[in-house]
């Protein structure tokens, strides 16, 4: 086992963060943040996300997965999208790519499984001392995986909550198909604020169908669509696709709002194959 | 009066939380919190929430009620819910529970009257020297509130504001009616981001109507629902309750959109009785 | 060239502020604020809003230029209002009333121009240095504008940035007409969470048209509506009218949404003439 015994966390100012499926009306976030503050003045509190859809697990793991590289070293993060909240899914926290991960087990945390298949470890919580007295069941972001964030951000070691485990929960997370030829067939895993389509195709998977093509073809039930540098290269109104700050191919129109222009949903498919000519 | 004079509040980084109708797409809190780091720099600004709706001081009050107790010693509540802005009705601090509460005097805190009954103190916040200088008579969140939250989290005792007074205004919140048996017939207060139907039926009432009792029967609109631990042991579509985070009744489908499902809106009435059999 | 070099900021607790239109359900605004936290875990992040039209350059022009005069002096403004985001428009650094905002050269910062014209300074960001590395040419907010904020929280100059430049692009912000006789013709420009509607009226131009007059008729669709001081004065139902708290003529009903209950949208016409009796 190679968790640190009680290592003091490095910054003065441990960073914490929530994604979560509370939305934006409700007081759940800021009652974390209440409960975590008590225990730990000190700590910065993130709000990376409160906008995964209600019990969205696989949504929830995209976007912890992705986006947790960009924050410092030590930083706890707190995932809550937990449909089965009080049964006997275990409470974990997981230590992988010199970050602290906290949540349910229920597969929430398999971008993470994946990525660090080799070194990530997994804590089963079970030391109720850090719990909030008079625990509800019902709401464990304020009860339990708040104040256990912010005991871990004080530089408890994540051994003193729970013993480790190995059969935490993984989730199929959506992968495109390659084909024999090389071509890929991917689906659309996401829109965002603007509209634009992000799919499953990753942009490492393009450059290897490139090698020895002339360029390849994205298609969309049926139709060929650019594959441009940035947004403002596509043209009014025409669907267009780039390789976007996550890496991955996504659908746009340029100033506009592709999913509605093009009624383009989640799952829908796209293909990726070597220009014929 | 038991005020401390100027005592220094103890943690070096003071919390101040903000609960408004402000919604979440015009700067308003954003600009409070200009406001406030400008007197204090060392302020933790948390957001409770935005999501109140308009001018709804009753959800307010049930609001900061019941959860400020998840906050630290001395935390500042600011509370903008405040259609009179401008008007005669009083800017006031509300000093409950080892905590301070900011806000218009128009009932907003009735929910701390009640919980506090003999300990609470209001005071007249008119000592303008704290306010910002040109203030605005329609946006006293920036102009008055902010400013005076900033100044008491620096530790400025609550009485240097304005005059202790007694005749603030308390509003009527939403109790349940408890019938000669012992029975209880309530109503939906609040339907959250999930679709759960919260209730103003506290947990504590149905624990009483259990003495001497065989188990309680939850009606509503004429069937009887179940009454489990927690969301996951319900089966998918079914109307279910339990006892929620807050100890109140809530009413909930297992994954699944109980308000939308059933049609569930504010006032709806709940009934809990004694079990026949 | 005033620009300070290398002037160590004075606040322990540097403020960066984010406006943007990303919204409230994607993680862009947090991923941000891992990034700054990476380089300047001191940073206090404040969200001034992400709630900006997609694409609405104006709207973002004008909230931060009325906004930011009520944060603290070296305050970090950052502006992701970004459409043309890869193409050849610029980064920039707008250094002006003590304080720095960064953001694409596409006019959004027009109201700090016009509102700075003698004393501001623009700066071409070019420096790769303070970039993240492997940056995507689709999220300069998380890959150029958050890092170079970050770095000038920290102390950094300006000028290390990059040049000094002076053909930064302005757009021409909504002014209302000023007819011969004063009478001032201006628009609905905004429509806020209350459903109030801001125009582009300043209540200066309306002070200037009092001088020698008895008073002023504010109309809208033919009809004369009244000024008063604040929303509770205003009769239930009733369209009347304030100078708002940005200091501009705004059209409300008393506890009500205007917006909704008279049909009015962004562009609508208001007047604003001198009475006759």
């Amino acid at each position: 086992m190679t968790a640190p015994a009680d290592k003091k966390r490095g910054p003065a100012r441990p960073v914490i963060t929530l994604t979560t499926d509370f939305g934006h009306d409700d007081p759940f976030a800021g009652v974390m943040k209440g409960v975590i503050l008590r225990t730990n003045p000190e700590a910065v509190i993130v709000d990376l996300t409160h906008g995964i859809r209600p019990f969205d697990i696989e949504g929830a793991a995209m976007t912890i997965g992705m986006n947790c590289p960009y924050f410092p070293d030590d930083t706890v993060h707190v995932v809550v999208v937990d449909p089965g909240v009080g049964s006997e899914r275990k409470p974990i926290i997981v230590s992988a790519g010199r970050q602290y991960f906290i949540g349910p087990d229920n597969g929430v945390f398999s971008w993470l499984y994946r990525a660090h298949k080799d070194s990530v470890e997994v804590f089963h919580i079970t030391s109720s001392e850090y719990f909030l007295s008079g625990s509800s069941p019902t709401f464990q972001g304020r009860d339990l995986f708040g104040p256990v964030a912010a005991w871990l951000s004080k530089g408890v070691a994540p051994d003193k909550f729970g013993r480790l485990m190995s059969d935490y929960r993984r989730i199929d997370l959506s992968v495109p198909l390659i084909s024999k030829d090389g071509g890929v067939t991917g689906e659309v895993v996401h829109i965002d604020r603007f509209g634009n389509a992000v799919t499953n195709i990753p942009g490492a998977d393009i450059g290897t169908l490139l090698k020895n093509a002339k360029g390849v073809t994205v298609s969309f039930r049926g139709g060929d669509i650019s594959v441009l540098k940035f947004y403002e290269e596509g043209n009014p109104g025409i669907l267009c696709s780039l390789i976007n700050s996550s890496g991955f191919l996504e659908l746009f129109v340029s100033r506009g709002d592709a999913a509605s222009l093009f009624n383009i949903s989640k799952g829908d498919p796209v293909t990726v194959t070597k220009s014929r000519s």
